[in-house]
């Protein structure tokens, strides 16, 4: 059982912020600036791929008004929205969750490494991925 | 006009993904790693929390059948998602967009800093956010 099932079960506390019929957001207790929130569906998939569409669309519509509070709240303007898969992409805890981390300066929330490369041969990648769909 | 204001309108070319009524997806032309995809509204709104419930919930439904392909397509299994709101945040481009970025190695894909703190005084915190909901 991971940690956010458990606040979900009501067996550990959190610092909570929304709820709703699919969707539970809190505040995280290791953020990386004042206000960094974590949004959650209540549906135990680990990774976002294993997700419902329904619990999808349910945390894609709170997003905005949850963004929307934290900031006034923070009175912060910039952030991102981070969401990992997998150990080898951070993924620390084994329920899919939403960062909401807000970007006060430079030195705190997110910071992000970028490795850019070239797209290519786009059109036969594409299609490829098209396929699967 | 954005770039990718222009990529809907049929002014610039790109290598899409998927279409629906308010959603657009295609591959980045500068990927992280291979099949960075890029999921943006069909609604002009420049940051997440100027976005409709109604576009956010659409591209937060298609989000886990878009990332099966891009796994599936390229062999990946960990990936990141990733949404930046203002320039400070590293957003470069002010239309809304979900980055889908494959995470095939340590080199390749999304690199995180992770300032990490303490939360204090969380309970006025998340009193402060859900007065603003």
């Amino acid at each position: 059982m991971t940690v956010f099932a458990k606040i979900l079960a009501g067996e550990l506390p959190c610092h909570k912020l929304y709820e709703d019929e699919l969707v539970f957001a809190f505040l995280d207790i290791a953020p990386l600036s004042p206000g960094h929130a974590l949004v959650i569906p209540k549906e135990p998939a680990e990774r976002l791929d294993q997700l419902s569409d329904e619990s999808a669309a349910a945390i894609g519509r709170v997003l905005p008004r949850l963004c929307r509070a934290v900031m006034r709240a923070t009175g912060t303007e910039d952030y991102n929205i981070l969401q990992n898969n997998g150990a080898p992409a951070h993924q620390a805890v084994f329920h899919v969750h939403f960062h909401i981390i807000p970007k006060p300066s430079a030195e705190r929330g997110l910071g992000v490494v970028w490795p850019i490369s070239h797209l290519e041969d786009g059109a036969a990648l594409a299609e490829k991925i098209r396929a699967e769909l």
